[in-house]
């Protein structure tokens, strides 16, 4: 179990708010070197910690559909990786699964077709019931917790 | 109203896999100038098609708390601007609010301890129900719909 | 108390089917001189049985939101002609009221925003709850029974 | 995609009060020449924005029954043209389809036995469950917006 | 179509309160002979108005169990006379059928052991869930209405 | 704590089936002199076992209204004699009370009209919710056990 | 049917208090000799009034799981036998079963992963559906009442 | 933190069974001496992994009540010290508060009146609603988990 230092919750900060930044940049900001950047973020990504550099795009300006919030009940005898299946279907953005076999997930439906969006890939007949409610706004705040606060447990990176 | 064109669908699609990719890597495989990529990536900016560049956190190996799925149930009268209260809160990541006035958020939450995660920033006398559910997995699959199926529509941005 | 006979159910037929029929058209079917046709249409107008001569619109070719079904749980003390506020909102097209204090409507609207067509004439503080479905269909037939099955009561007209 | 002007949506909006106003009438009143009038309407019924002339009956001053409004919840796997066998059955007059596979009917039923009313017609290994309310009012406010306000979008027609 | 008049509501009303009274109480009070009352309360039994003259026990002055009001939803695809079934376990008391296909029943259940009373007597395969609720209060409470308030409705006697 | 025996229990079972039945009658079916019949009679109603002889009434047949079954969920702060103000309604019959503080009511509602009945005599402001639920059948079947099953509990008459 | 006495319920409290108390100990409290407690609490465990002497053990300092409390409905038709399997389950301290089907359980799970806790010994089939609580906080305090209010049934010991 | 191992889980397991066992019986079975018994019990208790030696008592066999379960939906405001208010109710055994402010205490309640239970101690403003249901049957099986799988983890005692 390898510890994360407030250097490390620094530059994860740094890059949530602009992954476009230079290693020279994040290296001034928190007061190391370029190269020390270079390797905490190696070593992040390899920990897991970093998943990928991407995009954060939105996709109410790509698609012209009706945004939804699906939330689906499953059999209890349901297999676990079905919420892969979920995650899978064209439109989906994201997919929640619960402790009680429920899906939620979230999409943008042309003309709010969801029973074609879930025939598209679900085995209807693990789907108890669903109920599907119009989104009217989403939020994405992914957020690094300081270091110093009740802390110790918080830094540490489980694997 | 401007158009998105299959160059700019698939720039995004490669950012999204890996937005630490050079402009030269893009070129080469959309098959335009680098310049032209720079420039898509500008207008696409622009646009709000690209809100930023960022990574992706898996906030599992960060915290050790309990991951959880909120629905609250705000009551009618609430102002729409709630749902950034809810974003904002220490421990969530993502927040819907849907149009019949319900918040869902997903947050990792030191053990559990919902009401105390609410009680530091929204006004409990909003919420007039809510309702915690364990989750045991999270998935994030934005995808870029090809612009040669039922397309034109769909690759229209409104601004 | 008046009877409806087989002529008139007959006319309130040809005329939910087509009302720009011409007096002379239907009195050809009915078997009847045009001036009867005249004088049973009018009976049934001074009869309330014909509310007015309209159009079917199809609202989906005039407007450019989404469609939905609100149900909204009213307060146990509220004043009965709340309906009334709910059918004028801007965008409805239906309501229905029950007789455990819920009001269904279905409109089409811009962008989703159930809450503000709501808040454009209904105090919601008398709203208790509300639920916003997404309407994937609707379908209008109106039937006017045949008098010669289980019959007498179906065609006496209450006034 | 053709346009609506606000001729158009003034001639809609007289029909809808009064379809059996003459030509000369809406011209008058709209400041065009009768033949104009013509012309549109002829133009409105081919766009499908005009589905048919027709009357508004009080159906509860043509039967004795009780009025209902059920909703059928229905199996995930049900083919979407079930609302089509709930629309035609007796006593029906409106049918709506949500996109979680509910239906909602309203109806004036014989005796209230709404359970014979859907044998008639529904294959009832479909319904999971229904919920029968008691009717107490139902409205019928079609509406044509104004061209003026947000109009753009609202005016267009989709084909 | 026979009717009601004042002394037979009123004779009614007297059977209700007592129905060990005599002819002759019952005679001197509404102010009619002996042999009257006699053939009035004939004809009520004949109409099947009075189903019988029987008595108010207080079962839980018999019975040592706990106190219970069954709700039972049963499968859309149920028989009607399912509830006869209900209404004839031992132990039930009433038995409600409702338009929505659930049964209500009150029991006094020995050790409110409720799955062994429906066991008795009920194919709870049909039951597609049932909701137990404790007692503590029941109340009997016929009433005959007055005829001389928006009456002539109110007295006809269907047959 | 008295006792009941078999011949109680016996006489009880008559008169519930017909409260008509002559003293004599009665003695001859269980055997005993009719002096003794009519003691236990009166034993029983002071008691409290038998409450008061009756009539039982089909008020469907001396109602025009629509038969409803009423659960009303009421404040956890309301007073418990709540039920009797329930009761009392015009045109209620039973009503249950649960330990949950919720009110069950079968009445026969002209016109359905469940809010202007429940306004006719209750505290609308103590009623959370209502459902209104359509009755299409009613039955009552008093019981008396048998003692010689599993008995000497049941015959037991708390006091 | 044996009575428990004012000593009985003192002892019972003593030891639900500390079971590690001496018979000495508790005799001097009680005022009775230490033989006397010993007899006591002899007949006491006969009675199966006192199951067993044990320890309450603070479980959340045993495991490094997530709390929770599992509400399960069962089939109606399944064996009252099930709720032995719940309560069987690795990880589940108590398991309570309603009248009405439904099985409760605490359980302390790692990972928070309920299906597969469920999975290790119940049969998914007859579980209609389950819900997933977090828990936060469990208390356990058992009482005796006291003797000298409205006592004499309480003080009964069933057996 | 401190370390339990696999004589400490033993210990527990063994008191748990039967905590009258001496210190000797123990000591044979766990294969140490008595006074590495006796420490490590002090240890266990000064931990808080044993809270307290006491008694299983059936109450079943104590009180003459209603065994019920209730569920208390609390404001959302609510404080979190109101489960100690529940908790200490007469009547009630155990409380449990969820994460979405919920509690469920059991309890054997006299004559099944819950409302009088609560209102003894709880003010009933901050109930939004309960929900009573009859106990057929409590289990309590704690369990101390074998070290040797899948251990080091479940050992750790959090302080």
């Amino acid at each position: 179990m390898r510890q994360l230092d407030d250097t490390d919750l620094q530059i994860l900060r740094l890059l949530l708010e602009d992954a476009s930044r230079t290693y020279s940049d994040i290296a001034e900001i928190v007061d190391v070197s370029p190269p020390t950047v270079s390797d905490r973020i190696d070593r992040l990504r390899e920990m897991g910690v970093i998943r990928r550099f991407t995009i954060d795009v939105d996709s109410s300006k790509l698609n012209d559909g009706v945004s939804v919030l699906v939330e689906a009940e499953l059999s209890p005898t349901v297999d676990t990786d079905v919420v892969d299946r979920f995650a899978a279907l064209e439109d989906v953005e994201h997919a929640f699964l619960t402790a009680d076999s429920r899906v939620f997930i979230d999409a943008n439906v042309p003309k709010g077709d969801v029973r074609e969006l879930l025939a598209g890939g679900v085995d209807l007949d693990l789907v108890e019931r669903f109920d599907v409610s119009l989104l009217v706004q989403s939020e994405w705040r992914p957020k690094v917790k300081d270091s110093d606060t009740d802390a110790e447990l918080e830094q540490t990176v489980r694997q």
